[in-house]
């Protein structure tokens, strides 16, 4: 009925531009105008000046669209006038690669490779590669750090792009950026939950942060949940509704930043009900849009 | 990517077998093998000596599915030999069609008749139309009381058939079965938050009855959720959750019977987590079943 295509990739490009209506239009629609490739999400930020892209498809669909939209921010991104909290290399500033299903991450490293490539001869970009993508296993924080002073692109000119910058291309394990917003303004609240949150054995792979959100008055707590197979979000968010609660705060909401897995999707469905007999087939996947 | 059907239909017929696992096979595999149509769901129940079976398709290959699951069990269920505590009519005793997306109801009623009058034709087997699918939009338990009585069949032979009885046929909105099971043994809990959950105007078209599960010591909140456009699931789930710790018992699991449409499933989802902003298209269906 659905014809599930069985080799699925998820993209998660950053780019340099989270103002300007036109360029962010731009690059989503570069995306979403790729054929075989669904745009899970978007979001721009003003404060940080940035614009992630969430999309999923077969492999050469999902490296056309990558390269789509780079071409689309290469061509309108100026990064000698931009300006933004977030640190940045390139105008495409990171385009990691995650399985999906039906491919390793070793698949998704090769990829990166020859998208990366792609990226050099085309727009004449330098290329850094992270994570499974790189030889030596490099960090995106390292690749920041070391980017033309000890370290030299993987591929493309030694020196920056003009305009463009460089990009950082690699492929990692699934993650789930997920916060949950306390209604303390104090924030010592989302600092204790954080730094417990970092701990719990029942709760591994969770990396967390507490944040202010000034504009609204809240604090919160900042979550990549790096291990989402091993780590229920629903008792992620039902720990720190508790602590909050004993600390004499609450939780006004939360939000998943970009996609959420299919099954920590149907793991949260079944752990908030309680519902252990529940399979993932019973739910009507056909109307999910309505 | 995932060529979605826009035309789908919902179909859950009952049939009269819950022991005989080749009987039950039959069954299930007929509308498994039946090109074009997802099995949803099917659970069968020895107290009750009855299959439930959950697909959805377009109108054609569900009509299609519908008449392969009549013809296995009209083969192989014998009424003469049957008992079970569930009221029942026929070998398929019910065949309801369920609007699921791109499809009326009143469209789901010309399926219901046009089904409903080659299952007459082909296995001789009288049938009586219910809701949606009814010219005088007879209600099911009224067609069980009245059939062969004051009611004739409105298609098909006047007398039962020998063996598979007679069967009815019909249109109705889509319903959530749900059940939350209680700690408790004593009734009286149960029944209780049942006897509110029916008049809660936050949680409209509940049907709810206390049961027990006398074979595990525990009581039951048994409902049909007849609204679920209305009735958010995870606030029906909260509040027997809550109400039993009040009362001084503890919810032990729920349990959704069937299928769970997919914006009641989203509902779920967004409502457990306070995830207000949360969109459909950021749950990456693609990998749903691992």
């Amino acid at each position: 009925m659905s014809a599930l295509v069985s080799h699925l990739v998820q993209c998660v490009p950053n780019f340099s531009e989270g103002r300007d209506p036109e360029v962010i239009a731009a690059i989503v629609d570069a995306v979403r105008q790729t054929p075989g490739v669904r745009l899970a999400d978007w979001s721009a930020d003003r404060d940080h000046n940035r614009l992630v892209v969430t999309f999923v498809g077969p492999p050469d669909a999902a490296c056309a669209a990558a390269l789509a939209s780079a071409a689309a921010a290469t061509q309108r991104i100026d990064l000698r006038t931009h300006s933004g909290v977030h640190p940045r290399l390139g105008a495409l500033d990171v385009l990691p690669f995650v399985p999906l299903s039906g491919i390793t991450l070793a698949e998704c490293a090769a990829l990166a490779q020859s998208v990366g490539t792609a990226l050099a001869d085309r727009f004449a970009l330098p290329v850094f590669f992270y994570e499974a993508a790189s030889p030596d296993n490099h960090s995106l924080p390292f690749v920041r750090k070391s980017a033309f002073q000890s370290l030299l692109p993987d591929c493309g000119p030694d020196a920056p792009h003009p305009t463009a910058g460089a990009t950082v291309v690699g492929a990692r394990e699934p993650l789930i950026a997920y916060n949950v917003n306390l209604a303390a303004s104090d924030l010592s609240f989302a600092r204790t939950i954080a730094r417990e949150m970092r701990v719990l054995p029942h709760l591994p792979g969770v990396r967390a942060l507490g944040l202010r959100l000034p504009s609204r008055g809240l604090t919160q707590v900042s979550m990549n949940l790096t291990r989402p197979a091993a780590t229920p979000l629903f008792a992620v968010f039902h720990y720190i509704q508790r602590r909050a609660q004993e600390l004499g705060t609450s939780v006004i909401e939360s939000e998943i930043i970009g996609a959420l897995p299919g099954p920590a999707a149907f793991g949260i469905l079944a752990d908030a009900l309680q519902a252990t007999t529940l399979k993932p087939g019973q739910v009507l996947l056909e109307n999910w849009l309505g």
